[in-house]
């Protein structure tokens, strides 16, 4: 195997994914840092408001060779900042950044990773995407002006495969299709661990609306809150012509959610990032308004309830994660 | 993430499954070279009869740092031998070999392994899983005599996934049940691309005995030679309680194979390394008997024939890989 910056950034890239859809409105970025060939760091950024994937690199490949050192004190993402600007000492002028989208040029809830960069003054950057979010764009120019040599490119496709949903949530609407189901794609019963629960749970607390159809509110009487995780419920938007429904259902009974009734897709325009729940006849119906289809595997074989006669739908295979002894697929349709 | 011992050994076990099944009567192995923190290699045993994964990763770590030594000539395992074991010149003193085996310690169809490595002499050998082959086994001694730091039972769980195949038909044997589908479990039609094809067909090459159903045989006609590598045409039991077949079902008119009719499973015995291709009926009826279930999965939605009434089978994925954009998924049984 080559191990090569393809390598290095490959590992950026698997690491951000870890995070994908969780960092919301924030982009999911990993960065590696290499010194002298060395691998020093794979890290990424976790959640809007926390440090960028490029200060946690940094911060623990300095660690990694300063494992006393006070830095291990620093918390957020300013102090991280100071601190490294103040103590580097040198640390990274013999290493090599690999990072998946160009580093942040403007200063918003933590200071721009450029800034730090141009500080620190690494012997090249290597960059997979450039930003496409003009606001914090403008970090290549910024290395380049402090002299840093910067690559532009590396695994671009790739990287532009995990910005995805940042691109699609700035500049309109990120709609992605949840469901589970066994390795044979059966749906019906309980499909998945609490584990992997805990992670729809998760997703629920990010999204600002979740769409369900109106027959599986129907049948199901689900509450649709974020109970494993103790999180936010979301806003509901149920697809269904026929308005009337139990009110009695429980997703109508918790506090602080809107919920509203329609068969109109373009109220989904109205939000940026936008979870369907639901099953093979509402992911062909919409098919044409999904941007990923992310599916919650179980590898069990059985019989059940599967495909619906009329869909066929070819994927490419985005990325995948273990949750426990589950896996989460993430796919995009294939034009 | 953490880089340490296992994070290198991973690199080595991922490597190895990329060659799982084909190194047939062989183990699968992989081998990691890292010095000073540097990875210079990830490499594996790729076939029978060539460099196992250790003389693979040190010729091309060597050759990282030395380009343009005349070691780039030499191809056979011997000469990678001799030539390291004349040149190295000390390059390996301050490296850390990592191996998801016990290097071997005989003299087969190659030179031993621990014999190499107590020449170069690496500062440490991180080794997953001891060999459970008597014959070639010894070699951590041959290290340690040799005052080699050896860690052993890094991964050792991994390691012994990636081993299992091995262990099943050097005792006694390994079988395994290949299914194509879509991602929803649909299995009729065409499923796979050629690129997938070609590696079916090239495990169809490798084999002692493939196994199919009468139903598949009496249904489909089909050939069952490996014409997309240009391979071997495998050995065949049909299973079957009905012995009348129409002879002039493609199968039998290949020359140079054997072919017999049977309902008895013990027969199965007689072989080291059998494949069973064929759906979830048959899957169901062999679940006793299968090691590894294979599955070649097209990342489509489709309608189509799917699971049998009473399958119910909980697997444990043990690794996967991409043919081109499809996937092959090594799943084991879970008890």
């Amino acid at each position: 195997m080559k191990i090569d910056d393809n390598f290095f950034m490959k590992l950026a890239i698997d690491e951000a994914w870890k995070y994908q859809l969780l960092t919301y409105p924030n982009p999911a970025v990993g960065c590696v840092v290499v010194k002298n060939g060395e691998i020093l760091a794979i890290e990424a950024h976790k959640t809007a408001g926390e440090a960028h994937a490029e200060v946690n690199a940094l911060k623990a490949a300095f660690l990694k060779k300063n494992p006393n050192d006070l830095l291990k004190l620093k918390k957020t993402s300013d102090e991280i900042h100071q601190y490294l600007i103040k103590n580097h000492n040198n640390f990274f002028t013999d290493c090599i950044v690999y990072v998946t989208l160009e580093p942040c040029n403007h200063i918003g809830k933590t200071p721009a990773c450029s800034n730090l960069l141009k500080e620190l003054k690494p012997k090249r950057v290597v960059i997979a995407h450039k930003d496409t979010n003009k606001e914090a764009s403008g970090g290549i120019e910024t290395l380049k002006n402090a002299n840093i040599d910067v690559s532009l490119g590396c695994m671009q496709k790739e990287a532009y495969d995990l910005l995805y949903p940042f691109i699609k949530w700035t500049e309109s609407t990120f709609v992605f299709f949840k469901m589970a189901m066994t390795l044979n794609g059966s749906i019906d019963g309980k499909i998945s661990s609490n584990q992997t629960l805990a992670y729809t749970h998760t997703l629920r607390d990010k999204i600002d609306l979740m769409l369900i159809g109106g027959n599986t509110v129907r049948t199901d009487r689900p509450t649709l809150d974020a109970r494993y995780i103790a999180g936010r419920s979301p806003n509901i938007m149920i697809y269904s012509k026929n308005k009337i429904f139990d009110n009695n259902i429980p997703l109508f009974k918790i506090p602080n959610r809107d919920v509203f009734i329609s068969d109109d897709l373009f109220k989904l325009l109205d939000y940026k990032f936008v979870m369907v729940e639901g099953t093979y006849n509402l992911m062909n119906i919409l098919k044409q308004r999904i941007d990923f289809v992310v599916l919650l595997v179980n590898p069990k074989i059985r019989k059940g309830l599967n495909a619906v006669n009329e869909i066929d739908i070819d994927f490419e295979i985005l990325h995948e994660n273990f949750i426990g002894s589950e896996k989460v697929i993430y796919l995009r349709k294939k034009d």
